[in-house]
């Protein structure tokens, strides 16, 4: 059981967790990496599959290619906007690539657990979906920690196979920078770019059947 | 920032959520379902698009379709198992659909947003991966407030969205089934049926590429 301040707490939390794109160079301790990757491992999955791994990226150089790979996707992503809607696209900060002191890549294995993996002999998705969830407790924990994170999802999946030998049958679901930030954003940042709202959550609920309010 | 105290809270809250199937039939205060929803809605999503919508089900006559969509479902998948795995698959109380005060599915709209939605133009799958961060912030929310929550993934998604009238484009992603429970359990329930094991965490974490530990 929680009590009232431990329910606080992980409420706090989840309003104040934020998508962060600037990082400062400063290294994360390894037992608070070790901590979030714990978290991570902790998420539920479709029959207890697991099937996750995590890449943790250090070195310089395979940062630097990583980079190149989001740059090249974010021109070509660029291209879809047209006028004013480009402009502003291309001034955003969509990646830290370079700057964070490590990236994670976060992969998902499709054969984890073998054939008929409980609940995903169903619904084939539900192995990237329990990844996913995987990475919002990672998230929560980076953010608990003082740290910020960024999940990158500007590239083609193919070059972060080639870049960091990912065999061709596991899934690279996201590239997630980790850091501390000096500017920890108290929205989301494309809220306070004016590129999106918040949708009012009433509007979103509907009762026993779609469209019924 | 957050405290030691509130940093506990939030890794107690990650690693004691479990997946439960069984549940008392006592009602929920609606103002909790609004403040599970409102984590939900908090989660991060790709481009702030914010795909998810929210159907609550309270109906006795909807649940009842819906527990023989998922009832139907699991026979189906219990034919791939054999022998020994097929019984002890049978054996296993998969959905809690009938006795929980309410299920909630959780759906995904990928044309929200527009056409060409900022990250997900790279990776479309990011509209569902979205989705999957606000189920566990759900996860999470329901946890702190002493409930418990089974994520259903066994049915045929046209089978419920016959049922809930929902559009063939959206993706009804999870049947989410919310209440009290007498036992809470302290492992995943597929852990204390032995069905599969907790992997250790260290062979799933990889050095700058695939493969180098």
């Amino acid at each position: 059981m929680f009590s009232n301040e431990e329910r606080d707490s992980i409420y706090k939390v989840i309003y104040n967790r934020r998508d962060v794109r600037s990082f400062l160079s400063t290294p994360i301790p390894e037992d608070t990496i070790l901590k979030i990757l714990n978290a991570a491992h902790h998420a539920p999955s479709v029959g207890f599959m697991q099937p996750w791994n995590f890449i943790l990226i250090s070195s310089d150089r395979t940062k630097e290619k990583l980079a190149w790979a989001a740059e090249k996707e974010r021109r070509a992503l660029a291209i879809h906007y047209e006028e004013e809607k480009e402009t502003k696209f291309l001034s955003l900060k969509v990646e830290g690539l370079r700057e964070a002191p490590i990236t994670i890549c976060v992969t998902c294995d499709p054969t984890r657990g073998g054939s008929h993996v409980l609940g995903r002999n169903s619904i084939p998705e539900t192995d990237i979906l329990s990844t996913a969830c995987a990475i919002q407790n990672m998230w929560l924990a980076t953010c608990a920690e003082g740290l910020a994170m960024g999940w990158v999802s500007f590239y083609k999946k193919n070059d972060v196979r080639d870049i960091l030998e990912i065999p061709p049958h596991i899934d690279p679901i996201a590239l997630i920078s980790i850091g501390y930030t000096e500017d920890y954003p108290k929205k989301p940042i494309l809220e306070l770019a004016n590129w999106e709202k918040r949708r009012s959550l009433e509007n979103l609920i509907f009762k026993n059947k779609w469209g019924k309010n």
